[in-house]
């Protein structure tokens, strides 16, 4: 944040002017001659279906959209086999990680999360002015830590699951371990959990406090449309519905998740291109012999080796570097002793893909 | 609210378990033989250049949108003759107002406004857990109260101009004046002013704490969009920024903005029907003797006289009801004793006013 004169610094709130500020990952303005393998978007288009259910909203445009976002409440709570009242749907799942973090987070409540997962966490904690407690993971394995995270003392907890950076999924015994003797609001948040063998819906049932975030930015190629939802007990729902802005998903929006979220065939043909792009990545990098977490996420958590067999954070940066200088952005997070030596690839269309192997045998040489 | 259960509540902020809950104008999930004049929509669709321009996105939804709006600020501060950095777009101006609540109120920082004007600024406040100070008007003309205003003792004040429900526009010396002597930042909530004479851009340049709210769901057709914005001082800016989510208009919302913030034909066209439209309600309502503020927006705020010659709460409801029942709805504000025996009709079609005026007349026979 640039500096506040005095003549408005006066007048900012205190955790305003002490706040942090995120900086979200590289969006170039054009995308040609590009590889975008850096902010885990789907290389697919969404559903067809989406261009004339959106087309036919147009004309209506001068209408406010339905405030409670009905029908695709319904959809969702259809899809999972929960009912309506567990169901809020938000500009992305931002929105709702926000809710979250005004309902239950303030001065006097702290947060908790995972170091290193999502960095907008300790965004929306110091915008609300809340303390925020990071339970740090043991080594690079990216193992949870149930015991530190229940003995966390705050009063909400963000569990990132399939974790990101590293792509590791946790055990739902142990989530639910976690959701069971914490005393606090456990957030689950599943943006990648379409791209994983288990997900914590079944918990909702065993737990109240348990809040699970969705988007469908990433498996229903809608990261452009900015839909998320949250699953969790009617009461919170209830709750987070009063904080939500009144008129939060506008009607274009509303009804290309709906026509996405509808189109099960197609969202099954690009899961499953996503899945064996994966599955080839994973086979590439241990055939170079990289570190490489087994993911459960839409993309590949990695250790370059260079050429003189070494790791670390420069020869991962060099990396990063010269597959920016060909045009292929992937992402390198410097910040963290447990991620600064890998980078991290989403996983691109076959085409592109290949041209990462490519350009990474040539960075070997 | 709902109660919330004691196993939950000990988790909840205490501002939001002592929240207000907004209440917005009916919408109804279908328009079908329904005149709808309660909620200020504009009555003809947005510009035909929206479609082309939506559709376009469509195959790229699953891209992250620009997370500044870098297109749609620039276009903004070109058509009001400001540098990019004075302007910043949000999720409808509902996201704009909730910004500056967030950035410069808290529990030390209370917010003010005009009573009655919008009613969704007590809910942001309490949200927020600050104090909230209305002014009163001082009787129904509707006159800006302007030494009251000086004198309240906000960090925060919604002005809102042209004022709702009444219509009323206030003068721009009246403003400056309160801009220059309060001791807090002023909002001037625009969201009427493009079927208003006068607006406050051009004290931008003499005051440095005032922030300008805009709102394209009026005058630009959009209301389904969700798209406003806010015009302050590049430090204002600045910090709103800070505070918003970091991709807070989707891809759609951002383009469809822009192609009718670039078809100005059409939109002088829709605005000059609404006036006209406006013009001859003046008339109605004169020639049937009902008190009517001079409204600048779109909408006219009247207090009806039933076949008895009275008017009271009781006669506004009546005919609010009378209306209803014939499928048109319009607003009722009973909750304020300068409004109670008041009803605010948006101005729609030629035709929905000529319904409109056959059921006044046939009522009060």
């Amino acid at each position: 944040m640039k500096k506040v004169s005095k003549d408005l610094s006066k007048f900012v709130s205190s955790a305003i002017l002490s706040r942090k500020a995120y900086v979200p990952g590289f969006q170039p303005p054009s995308l040609k001659g590009l590889i975008k393998l850096n902010t885990n978007e789907n290389p697919f288009p969404p559903s067809p279906t989406v261009s004339e259910t959106v087309l036919n909203e147009i004309t209506h445009l001068n209408l406010y959209p339905d405030p409670h976002s009905r029908d695709l409440r319904n959809l969702i709570a259809n899809k999972h086999n929960l009912s309506g009242n567990q169901v809020i749907v938000g500009n992305g799942s931002d929105d709702l990680l926000n809710l979250c973090v005004r309902t239950f987070a303030d001065s006097a409540r702290p947060l908790g999360m995972l170091e290193p997962s999502y960095s907008l966490y300790p965004i929306l904690s110091s915008l609300q002015g809340s303390r925020l407690e990071k339970v740090s993971f043991k080594d690079d394995q990216f193992l949870l830590p149930v015991d530190e995270v229940i003995a966390s003392k705050v009063n909400l907890f963000f569990l990132t699951n399939p974790h990101a950076p590293s792509g590791r999924s946790f055990d739902q015994n142990e989530i639910l371990r976690i959701a069971n003797q914490i005393n606090a609001i456990l957030v689950i948040d599943e943006a990648y959990a379409d791209f994983a063998t288990y997900n914590s819906i079944p918990l909702l049932k065993q737990a109240k406090n348990i809040v699970i975030t969705r988007t469908l930015s990433k498996s229903y190629s809608l990261a452009g449309a900015r839909v998320g939802y949250a699953l969790a007990h009617p009461e919170v729902i209830d709750l987070l519905d009063g904080v939500r802005e009144v008129y939060n998903l506008d009607k274009m929006a509303q009804v290309a998740a709906h026509a996405a979220l509808t189109d099960n065939i197609y969202f099954e043909a690009c899961r499953q291109k996503v899945l064996a792009e994966r599955d080839r990545a994973n086979l590439f990098f241990s055939k170079l012999g990289w570190r490489t977490i087994e993911s459960q996420a839409n993309f590949i958590f990695t250790e370059p080796i260079d050429s003189k067999g070494n790791s670390s954070e420069e020869v991962a940066f060099a990396l990063f570097e010269f597959l920016q200088n060909k045009n292929i952005h992937v992402r390198h997070f410097s910040n963290h002793r447990l991620t600064d030596s890998k980078i991290r690839i989403s996983i691109g269309t076959s085409e592109h893909m290949d041209i990462l192997y490519e350009s990474i045998n040539e960075w070997k040489r």
